[in-house]
């Protein structure tokens, strides 16, 4: 890695730090060089404009998604063990981390963005559409080793499954409910309990 | 009504659509100025800072939600019917109208204020809290009614049908997916089947 690349590096995962508590909106170039103790202008020189920062910022994110949740996903056996493990990874990922203290980015900029047209926007729903997609080619895959029943609809599950992530995050995070992941390990399990084929 | 009071909410109103959309810290004195044709020191005559000017529009926005979503809900019968009543309800609170074009305000603010500790924050909070407590109520009542059977987790019930809520919402709103609403349908259907007495 180049002296100008690692720089490059060092300063997007700074990036993704603010924004993931202040939000991509929130995310301005003055700040980033406040927090960097870089000037305005040599981050304009590496970023242009704050439409490129914040697509930077999310194509950073999206990698480290994949890093963190995608690949030990595909990795895992078939079926069921591999929804589990997405649903496990997808959780840790969505947690407060050092690289997220804010938790989940996507949700962040999701709110922010959705009204928003643009690059920026496109990349974030294509990253969201692509992992919904993965997690129905999951379910189809549990349903075609006999883990699920033939009769479940894999972007229905898909959808079940998102929305366990999603109310965990607002609960979690917002409510601060001490009971948040109980109730998400609860509700995963109740989802697929209900996909299982009748014991014979 | 006095002159000042309905130029205040009117001013309010205005400034739960822009933050439907821009997100609560992207609505600032400036941009309501402009928006509204009003001065500046017009409108910090009413709000006096940000921080009032963000209670106000939650305040207004929790009034609205009490009068579209949490009346109807506790007109509706007990148990079952009740919960019925409360999804649709919210479902219609969530999507694009004309108050509110960004969609539901509370989970914009939601992802932005999760970090921002303050008056602003615990409000919406509290306000999330109640109205999750209510559906734990209402599903505790379906439980009584024999709607439900005894060991369904109230608390539980309702981290799950907050889950289709939060999960239509970002399909529909980030992703555009036609199939939203179908599959949230029938994931109240599937949620509500789950609870059910087993048909003797």
């Amino acid at each position: 890695m180049s002296k100008g690349t690692a720089t490059r590096e060092r300063i997007i995962a700074r990036a993704v730090e603010l924004a993931s508590t202040d939000g991509l909106n929130g995310l301005t170039i003055g700040r980033l060089a406040e927090s960097t103790e870089m000037s305005k202008s040599g981050l304009f020189a590496h970023f242009h404009s704050k439409e490129e920062l914040q697509i930077q910022v999310l194509e950073h994110a999206i990698a480290a998604f994949r890093a963190t949740v995608v690949e030990p996903t595909l990795a895992a056996p078939g079926g069921e063990p591999r929804l589990r493990t997405a649903f496990e990874r997808w959780l840790t990922w969505a947690d407060e981390r050092e690289e997220m203290p804010g938790g989940c980015l996507f949700m962040q900029a999701s709110a922010e963005l959705d009204d928003q047209p643009g690059a920026a926007r496109e990349l974030l729903a294509d990253s969201r559409r692509q992992w919904t997609e993965s997690l129905a080619v999951i379910t189809r895959g549990a349903i075609k080793r006999g883990h699920f029943r033939d009769d479940i609809d894999p972007e229905l599950f898909a959808f079940q499954l998102q929305g366990i992530i999603l109310s965990w995050h607002q609960t979690h995070r917002l409510l601060r409910d001490p009971r948040a992941s109980e109730h998400a390990h609860a509700a995963l399990e109740a989802l697929l309990a209900s996909a299982h084929p009748p014991t014979p």
